[in-house]
């Protein structure tokens, strides 16, 4: 089963926030509905949110509230950016939406039925291409593995929610467990919103792969005592030379993987490499509210007036990834020249 | 006001679990309830513990049921393993429970009511001597921030509780801000158990310095930013060469700021150096509940059978110090010649 998707002309999607503890389909009746599910993080994952937020054009097409062509398509302009900016750290995001528009304009002669239709079918096509990309991420990324199996640090959920079906780095594992491979995961709780020891640990757990969890803090101690073998990483933006903006946390990882002569290896599908995008410094961080870090669960850790800092995101500079492995396979360093030649290769 | 102390024949403590929300000084009247406050980190920072055993010793006189010394003597020695052991890594425990023995035994032809008094008083003399070893270290300390002021990235709670009065890093932090320097202080949040969040913003708001709250992982993300110019850690238990044990999280932390070039400055009175261990390799660490990973504050955030590490500190190599100050100022590498120096001193 998919995680987000498209049935009986409604659009679905696990509500993330209730997970592990209740498993609960929530239906995203209209395209802000689905902007908001985005934001509230209750459908997260560079790319399940571009795979929603090409849903919710096919939503927001419909609300125009007419049949004319001409205006539903300067609906879909202006609702465009708003789902578009729902979140501005993801590339997965501005590119799908990118694509449902780009295809709405060029459709400025058909009729309501037909570009509606063609809208939907864009939408389920970069749906079933994301699902498609994740299993082939799998398929490579579960190479490196060696027979004999592997300890590997993960950060984040990076399993089947975040990519609507197989996943990333989890998903690799997830993948290497399933065909016979000896894998132990060591999960990242992943704070401030705990993505690691909620909804990581709930597909491990799910698949049957080994686990262990931790918080993000014992990263090192991990690495010093030798537990592990391999850091898998997953990414919300890489820029054109390979840095990468990731989940909050995971530059801390690599650079403790690199003091440790632990490869990491960042799995992203193509739609998440921004070409546009020269270095990890053009790159735009999502600060979130302060809540998320004072607030667990309903608890508060800290008053509410407390100063804090809350990234989504931080930047890892491309020497810190031993390669990037795409649905077209392995880009090695440099990464401006390998992912070039992967785009260009098709 | 001391945050543990000795008032009318008896043993009070500021219960730490219940910070920021509530101030509250409990009573620990027997000896098993000042190791379990100790264990249940009701009383918590490696100086605050040894004050905490010394004055445990005391209780522990008072009940073996005898006003006999030398059964008085022999129930002390069993209690004074049971004291000591109650946490494995801080080396101020075992130092203040071992002076306290020490003492005992050379009074073992001396009356009861003297045996009492002169445990007290050597209580009280830990209890002094740590609070004014603080003091000393904020002073030094605070040298190292410039006229033009620092931002300063602290882990864990290092304030007056760890101490029970003045404090090491945070310590330092506060004692610059009331002597009129610019400091601004980046306060982990210190997962498992927040002491970050819970405690040391509680300090630093108390006493007016102006701070930032963050979780453990966003460490990279400021660093990387240019808002950190110092970091200060404190100690659980360094060894001879200056390998040090403290507060999970501490370890990555160091490597961060060596990989951007930030100091560290290390805060630890001499009772926190175990001349005795040769090098980190030597020093046990405490591991912890793996409740304390899984339930925050009450909220289970994964299943209660989920595998966990939840090591108590790590281990940060020498190396990583640009100095260790402690009540008797500074002492640069090679640690081992000017620590041993520096005890030898006097």
């Amino acid at each position: 089963m998919r995680t987000v998707y498209w049935e009986n002309d409604a659009l679905y999607a696990i509500e993330q926030t209730l997970l592990p503890h209740e498993e609960k389909v929530v239906r995203l009746e209209t395209s802000d509905a689905a902007c908001d599910a985005i934001y509230r993080l209750a459908v997260r994952g560079a790319p399940a949110i571009g795979v929603t937020g090409a849903f919710a054009m096919v939503l927001a097409a419909r609300e125009a509230g007419t049949r004319d062509v001409a205006k539903v398509l300067a609906h879909l302009e202006k609702e465009s950016m708003k789902i578009g900016n729902t979140r501005p750290t993801a590339t997965n995001l501005s590119w799908a939406v990118g694509r449902m528009m780009g295809l709405a304009r060029s459709l400025g002669g058909a009729d309501f039925p037909t570009l509606d239709a063609r809208l939907l079918a864009e939408a389920q096509a970069i749906a079933d291409g994301e699902a498609e990309n994740a299993r082939r991420i799998c398929e490579y990324g579960a190479t490196v593995i060696p027979d004999s199996g592997a300890r590997i640090l993960t950060h984040c959920e990076t399993g089947p929610l975040c990519t609507i079906e197989h996943g990333l780095s989890t998903g690799v594992a997830i993948w290497a467990h399933m065909h016979g491979k000896k894998v132990h995961v060591y999960s990242d709780e992943t704070r401030p919103r705990l993505q690691g020891a909620k909804l990581n640990i709930y597909e491990l757990r799910k698949y049957g792969v080994p686990y262990t969890l931790l918080t993000d803090n014992m990263a090192g101690y991990a690495m010093q005592r030798g537990l592990v073998d391999m850091v898998f990483v997953s990414a919300d933006r890489v820029a054109r030379n390979g840095d990468t903006a990731a989940k909050i946390g995971v530059y801390g990882v690599c650079v403790l993987a690199q003091k440790h002569g632990i490869p990491v290896f960042l799995h992203a599908p193509m739609s998440t490499i921004d070409f546009g995008t020269a270095t990890g410094d053009d790159i735009q961080i999502e600060e979130r509210d302060p809540q998320e870090v004072l607030c667990i669960n309903g608890c508060q850790i800290a008053p509410a007036d407390t100063p804090v800092l809350n990234p989504a995101f931080d930047v890892t500079p491309h020497n810190h990834f031993a390669a990037i492995i795409t649905e077209r396979g392995f880009a090695y360093p440099p990464f401006e020249e390998s992912l070039t030649k992967m785009r260009d290769r098709e």
